[in-house]
């Protein structure tokens, strides 16, 4: 079996792994918040039961409302069996943390391809939108690494962009083939995207909130429509330098990820990070690898907060350096733990403009943004992130 | 053994657990946030780590904080050793968990007991004072259940309220005694709350800020200040109803516990919760218990988020009613479900209007409050949670 081979078959397992996630949803929701609800319920007395005369009718909703989350995701699979087929040997059953990032994908899709959630979207698209427009000459390649389920690919295409998008999860890469390719009309979808958060309501009725998506046809091109595709692998991986940087699980050494790295090297117009530059163990790897693909003069612009995914991991991974020549491996750190290296805004900021030879354009603090938040009115859900906004320019003096 | 003796000794060792726990905070600290960081660190390249050439000095200083917070945890453990002794044959190893809430009690102990926290404490006694000012009569006896480390208790107090507190946990509990008790002068202990988070900061030296504890001194009592006392033990086995309330982890039936029943009942003129009602497995417990502890038109006051603390918990529980006559265990409930019951604010209104004869007297959502957050200039830090507040007066027909 060569390389690239072995590669296809790991790929292949965990996409598999993934959509038999999407099929057993309804089974997870109803077994992990509908029945232990049944079963509380049923625990407390006849004088406490008259006390909330609603609660039976509220679970038969909530019931009800998994339903109807289970046939979204069977659809999303169904999607993706059409490209896709498995023997049984690659078959591996998702477990809980592959079946809560599912669940977890109701709100990503509420916040990507709703209309309701335009103000989340807003945050990033009323800075960044302006910005490229003043920009001349034009700058006409934008990469997003961590595009999710793909909506800003989409919004910045349909303005001419050339866009490439970068995702690591196979949970937002199946959803986002379907979002984009599906055919999927306008508010075709009925999704509740909020039925597994049980706090924070003032209205339980608001928790059962249907919401239609997507608001806009994805897959229908207009004239003047720039192109749009997403590369499956880390950011680093896929983009990073072929030099310097250290191999861990998010980095490989193959000779398809070298060539991918060194086509990457000053592709690009422009970068756009949205709520990414915290999901990494090594943000320098990020830093590095944003630098290595932007042509000179190239811009990045970061939306989002800094909630570093890693940072309470007590992961550990193998990392080390490898001689490009000789293929040798050097500086072995053994155990090396995932949490570590959460720079402030700050920090990040005068990495890029002392050492990566950026220079600032703009930059904003505190800007409070939802990420899938109810935003109905009198809504009481957790008020969002306090995000950071930037633009950087990168190698100015080089620019042609 | 008789019953009390042997719910001292189970008391002995819990204290033991939480004592040592304070002991080993620097140790632990060291170990879990301090030397994984130092070995990130020492595994990445050199000219990685030529880019945050302040890395090492900040580590630097993330050790020494530990080892302040670490003398204030000792200052509290010796506080507690003048009073309990222990055998050998008591002493439980802390957890992880014991641990993590040890941590947590830094930000705690900012929130309740620095100048810096003021907006937030203000937050519920901007509003409860002023209402509090207009009862006619004067309310004296108020109880706070989920006092924590005890200021709203201090507060109050110096207003000329009795005031009692009640708490469940032990480290909430040990830190009170020595905030209240141990003659602590303005300012004279240096914590650094902020320390356990490495999100959200835009400046990293404001994660190292040093916080002076007390703001006030708790001890020196004033003319025309009330009483002060705090109860030990779960809000319903303290203060609940004797009868139809079912036997749990946190609703016994011995004698001694039956007893403290039965004196609080009609008990209170105003019972505060302040973070407190989304803390129980059963809030319709807290509903009743709250009932059952005010005097006819007592005034109940609530401030706090709706963040139900056993939504995600997978945990279980025997329930079982008693006849408090015969003693014999009745509607038995096999592991019911930690989790269930998370009731939105209209739906607490509602049953304490329609079920448990409250009126509604104020009435307020939406209120953006932080916990121990971070209150600098320029703070990332997340906003907070949207709170809740209402007064209701209880069983206003009956009123003498």
């Amino acid at each position: 079996m060569d390389e690239n081979e072995f590669d296809n078959q790991r790929e292949n397992k965990a996409v598999a792994r993934v959509i038999i996630s999407f099929l057993k949803y309804e089974e997870y929701a109803l077994k992990e918040i509908y029945n232990l609800r049944v079963k509380k319920w049923a625990s407390i007395s006849d004088r406490q039961k008259d006390m909330v005369p609603n609660y039976t009718k509220y679970l038969a909703n909530l019931k009800a409302a998994i339903i109807e989350n289970g046939k979204f995701f069977r659809s999303v699979a169904e999607y993706a069996l059409q490209s896709i087929s498995f023997e049984p040997g690659e078959i591996v059953q998702p477990n809980d943390l592959d079946m809560s990032k599912t669940c977890s994908l109701l709100t990503q899709v509420y916040r990507e391809w709703s209309a309701e959630a335009i103000s989340e979207r807003n945050c990033l698209n009323s800075r960044l939108v302006p910005f490229l427009k003043t920009l001349s000459p034009p700058k006409a390649d934008i990469l997003i690494p961590g595009c999710g389920t793909g909506r800003l690919l989409v919004d910045l295409s349909r303005m001419g962009y050339n866009c490439e998008g970068n995702e690591f999860s196979y949970h937002m890469l199946l959803v986002s083939q379907y979002m984009l390719n599906a055919g999927l009309l306008q508010n075709q979808i009925i999704i509740y995207p909020f039925i597994h958060c049980f706090s924070h309501w003032k209205k339980i009725e608001d928790q059962l909130s249907p919401i239609k998506v997507p608001d806009i046809e994805a897959w229908s091109s207009n004239k003047g429509m720039g192109s749009m595709s997403i590369c499956a692998g880390s950011f680093v991986d896929c983009y990073g330098r072929n030099q310097g940087t250290k191999i861990s699980s998010h980095y490989t050494f193959s000779r398809r990820m070298q060539l991918s790295r060194a086509k990457a090297e000053n592709s690009k117009d422009v970068v756009v990070t949205n709520f990414f530059i915290d999901t990494g163990s090594n943000i320098l790897d990020y830093l590095d690898t944003i630098g290595h693909v932007l042509k000179p003069g190239g811009i990045w612009c970061n939306f989002g907060p800094l909630l570093y995914h890693f940072e309470n991991d007590h992961g550990v991974e193998t990392t080390y350096e490898v001689n490009p020549y000789s293929g040798f491996q050097d500086k072995i750190n053994d155990y090396t733990p995932l949490m570590g290296l959460e720079l402030s805004s700050d920090d990040i900021i005068s990495i890029a403009t002392n050492h990566l030879d950026f220079e600032l354009i703009r930059r904003e603090s505190g800007i409070l943004c939802g990420y899938g938040r109810y935003a109905g009115p009198e809504s009481c859900a957790m008020p969002g992130y306090m995000c950071h906004y930037w633009i950087l320019k990168s190698n100015p003096t080089n620019e042609s």
